[in-house]
């Protein structure tokens, strides 16, 4: 993206290019038939059950002026307009924790106010979100997105990182609390005698890790043994619901032998109950706030127009990635743009506004990627092994995939995404055949690698469409409604549905493995190696990685500690911004500009990594990456933004690479299990 | 072995060949140094932890008259003697589990009888314990070991699932009674209360499976990346120990919150009570007993024996499989006289006797089996993919191998162990290069297949020797004095290792796998094809590994359900030796000869089994069983009785076996996941 900031061209653009491809998006997803439910509710429930404990988090902070039934009408109303005029589909849109960090802050300011109080707090927050919303539209005009391109790697991965470590810190936070009486409770029931209190924080602990230890074993479901592919598939696309409602079945099996209130469940005011109407009126009250406190919304209203701006952005990039191999074009000004006039929207009916969020919008397009393709690929592979047993020639060999690939279209429904992929596969046909010169030769396995090849022959796809994200927001909805049903939720499933999230967004952030790596024995070094991993790990010096890895990792501790300070935190969406000019203007002076591209690739300054050639790499496929296709997928779906080398080097490449590669030379010997 | 029954003919041939290195059994234990102290520690806790908590089900099921000293002391006698004057020192003495049965149905038959009476129990029990000695010596003289060739994998591997089961069993119900108020005790105390009860009964929960996941993660530890080889090492051999104590430690973090006998750890008098003495004087108690049922005593005791001789002869022999290579001879018949012996004295002082126990015993030599050759392994490998990279000729490649082989053992202590595996290599390296012809051809990999042949190199071995058995039955008897200290394991961690035990004794029965291989669904047996299998797998119709399986099923919960009957349950060791005469003359009616030798090869009618040449394997390496070595270590360690088929199977072999194999035609089709 060139970066203009001549006014409105980029929302112009934006317009121009999601307009052209706006009917499809329709059409695209009503054409998927049935299977369109199954991305819609894996990314409903990950989108509905953390808002839902954010409205928790925020009652208990703002002492009830805000409920789970604000989060939720938040995120569906922002979700369902966004859904239907906003730029990129693609992106889920929530009331996140920072957000929920922020109207806290909030809160704390004006309840200590005597001319605010708790009374006019949420009128004041209006204040805030009118602000808010003016920087957002004027940043969307004059082009501030266009700037997307420096927001790196090392950006966002920490951004990503210090959400899982919000949602950790709330899971752990959360059994803790289990085992003591809530605030606001009276303390003399039955179920806060100590003998209770115990037995509920137990139950709290069996309940919370029995659903992360099912539900991370069910998103790994395509890969069983056991069970039919149909079933091991419905697992692997609703498990995490399913354990949801399982371990929500559990809980009730102590039934009578227990008092009411043992587990804890969701608490929130029915949508129509008496109270839960008073804030959607809050314009009225908005100018009686001070005129000195209408100015100094600006100060909150910067904050969270820079966290907003930043969030808003790296959510929508990171549901882009490259690897994705989106057809349709990206909308980051125009979006913005939109962000503005649903935070005021949002802040005139005095709910938290909703943003793009972390990692829903990854999951999202994750979850739409075509999974077909690597069933694909399966039956190619098995087909290019026959081939090279029988010595047929390369040309034979193709003819023979192309057959299979015809093969494989038959039984299928969606004859518009399968003739597409169709077409691909023959020009990349063509495209490899070419460069290996002779087609006619007898075909080896150093020719072609069985397991690298037909991965590049293959590619990602993803259903590009508008219907799952409304979908997904109308069930949003439909949970204000619910809410009977959901109150039927023990709060420690949340708690453990919000450390399943977090570690499900760790696989493929590169800070994270990263930090795996330097807590990694030498000798086990090469493991990594063997597996998927990012060129850096071959081409930067080890204690290069080290230093850019503690410094990152400081940056993080540091944006983590001051979401705790009682009232600066509110500055912590500036410490993740200045990340940007860190990046662009402090680290190269500190790092090598080929191992900061390698460790932190930047669009602007890009460089090739030498990727060795299949076809020089004898030896190859000796030591490969021996995954099977069906574990491939569940990585794929669970695996997050990141560059993916394959496993698939070959001794020499080790042997070339090691003096400057984490594998040292003393580290060159068989683990040291003794 | 030879079937003959010339009276005690086999005693003194078991007797002179053990004679012959009863020297090297002590010197080689002693030379081993302080690292004997790992299959020390392993096996003294899979020993001494159930024999507690059958301690404690025979106080539940005894009404006190037998209890964990009992058990404890009869398990470190038995064990102290055999391991200095038994036959094979391989072979670990214990309390099992049939053993607890059968004194179980014993005192349900004495409590009942006016002239006998709970009183008498002991002492007529001693008069079991005389006539089972009495069969034992018999049948010792007799030579009734000399048709062990006959207890084929499908007995064995059967009692072994059947014991698993038993385990499992416990745990369950150990967990279940976690919530309910223990028989014989107050229910009015504070600890008993609804809330208190429901409190433990979800601790126990925590406790069992926390000590569950944490103890089986860690036996795998070798093969983690994070941590030093040192520690990891550490962890692989003590994990188990290690967390039983840190679960016990997470048992008193509640502290004072909760009532005394929150969680409920276990109960024992201790030996130095009063009345713990009562029954080490049964013996002139015996003369009382009515001359009736000293009669009726010999029903039992031909059960006892029966289950001794089978229990015993199998425990030594799955202590001494093939794959083990053991060096020093068996010692069955002498073995049994002892235990007969053994049995008798046991009786004689009123303590349920102890006899050669499963899983227990096979683990033993497990843990004995020389892990060093495995590190050797990954060395090897490396080398040998230098010079195949390299274009050396084979000799040359031996010559590297020999000159790594060598530098392996500089570092190392023990030069004894050691340099017999070199002279070994260095035979098997001329053998090899001797069968390939030529030895200065260059070498390639399908020539000399890494993952294959290295493996073909180097042989398991086992440090044969007397004082890790002794050591263990030691600290067994120790575990008597240090009751104070055990009574601090809550019985929820006990419920949990029960479940351990259980699950660790599966993987390498074949049985268990066949009955997996039945749930795996079609599209994904090729799997089964690329890792480790047995040769079954690809010789024998699925058809008849189906009727054999379920065949044995049934066999298994026929078995395991006359435990449950409440006085004819004492008939279960004639079923279990039932299944020796129906292996032999009725099944292979049913069978085909060959598969029957497949699925269950006796060594009366053992086959050769066609392995694959691997010279004439082109392609072979393709689809390798790409398990790391330290995993083949944990796996090793892990694995139970089981002739092995790494995958490296060449795709060729897999065509060939296709039409007979589990890889039927319909099922060579890409995992079905849609």
């Amino acid at each position: 993206m060139e970066e203009t900031f001549v006014p409105l061209r980029g929302i112009k653009n934006d317009l121009q290019g999601r307009l052209r491809c706006y009917k499809q998006d329709w059409s695209g997803g009503f054409n998927a038939g049935v299977r369109i439910f199954a991305p819609t509710t894996y990314i409903f429930f990950a989108s509905a059950i953390p808002v839902i404990s954010f409205g928790e988090q925020l009652e208990r902070s703002t002492e009830g002026a805000l409920t789970a039934v604000e989060t939720l009408a938040s995120t569906a109303i922002c979700g369902v307009i966004h859904s239907i005029i906003g730029g990129q589909p693609l992106l889920i849109l929530g009331v996140a924790e920072p957000t929920v960090l922020m109207y806290t802050f909030m809160f704390n300011f004006a309840k200590y106010r005597q001319d605010l109080g708790s009374k006019l707090y949420l009128a004041w927050a209006g204040w805030v979100c009118a602000w808010t919303s003016f920087l957002l539209i004027m940043m969307a005009i004059l082009g501030a997105c266009s700037i997307i391109n420096r927001f790196t790697r090392v950006a966002g991965e920490l951004f990503g990182l210090l959400i899982a470590m919000l949602f950790m810190q709330q899971a752990i936070l959360g059994i803790i609390n289990e085992f003591q009486i809530p605030k606001r409770e009276n303390p003399n029931q039955t179920k806060h005698l100590p003998s209770w209190l115990f037995g509920n924080g137990m139950f709290a602990f069996v309940l919370s890790f029995g659903l992360i230890l099912t539900a991370l074993k069910s998103r790994t479901a395509r890969s069983w043994c056991y069970g039919t592919g149909l079933l091991r598939g419905l697992i692997a696309d609703y498990g995490v619901p399913l354990m949801v409602l399982v371990w929500t079945g559990i809980s009730y099996i102590p039934g009578h032998n227990v008092p009411e209130g043992i587990p804890r469940r969701l608490f929130s005011p029915n949508p129509w109950s008496d109270g839960a109407y008073s804030n959607w009126t809050v314009v009225k009250e908005m100018m009686d706030v001070p005129l000195l406190y209408i100015f100094a919304a600006f100060i909150p209203a910067t904050m969270i127009a820079v966290l907003y701006y930043f969030d808003h952005s790296v959510a929508s990039q990171l549901a882009q990635q490259k690897e994705f191999n989106l057809k349709k074009p990206s909308s980051y000004h125009y979006d913005l743009l939109l962000l503005g006039i649903l935070t005021l929207f949002c802040g005139l009916i005095g709910i938290p506004p909703a943003n793009g969020v972390i990692p829903q919008s990854p999951m999202h397009t994750k979850s739409l990627a075509t999974l077909k393709h690597q069933l694909m690929r399966n039956k190619l592979t098995s087909t290019a092994r026959k081939s090279i047993n029988k010595n047929e020639s390369l040309g034979q060999l193709y003819r023979n995939l192309q057959e299979t690939y015809t093969m494989m279209q038959t039984p299928l429904v969606h004859q518009s995404s399968s003739t597409t992929g169709l077409k691909e596969f023959k020009e990349s046909t063509i495209r490899m055949a070419s460069t290996t010169g002779g087609l006619d030769a007898p075909v080896d396995e150093f020719m072609f690698d069985v397991n690298k090849d037909i991965d590049d022959l293959l590619q990602v796809e993803v259903k590009e469409q508008r219907l799952s994200n409304l979908l997904q927001a109308i069930l949003v909805g439909c949970c204000v409604a619910a809410m009977p049903f959901l109150k039927m939720i023990p709060t420690s499933v949340l708690w453990g549905y919000f450390a399943f999230m977090a570690i499900e967004s760790l696989p493929g952030n590169q800070f994270w493995e990263r930090i795996l790596l330097l807590f990694t024995a030498p000798s086990q070094r090469y493991k990594v190696l063997e597996n998927c991993h990012a060129t850096f790990v071959e081409t930067v010096p080890f204690s290069s990685i080290v230093r850019f890895t503690l410094f990152q990792t400081t940056y993080l501790l540091l944006c983590f500690g001051i979401t705790w300070i009682p009232l600066a935190g509110v500055l912590f969406p500036l410490l993740i911004m200045l990340l940007v000019p860190v990046r662009q203007y402090l680290l190269p002076k500190f790092f090598k500009a080929a191992h900061l591209s390698d460790l932190d690739a930047a669009e602007y300054e890009e460089t090739a990594s030498a990727i060795p050639l299949s076809f020089n790499d004898q030896g190859s496929g000796m030591i490969t990456c021996q995954t099977d296709d069906s574990e491939i997928l569940d990585g794929m779906i669970t695996r997050s933004r990141g560059e993916l080398r394959r496993g698939t080097f070959s001794p020499k490449t080790l042997v070339s690479t090691r003096q400057n590669s984490i594998l040292s030379p003393e580290s060159d010997c068989s683990p040291q299990t003794q």
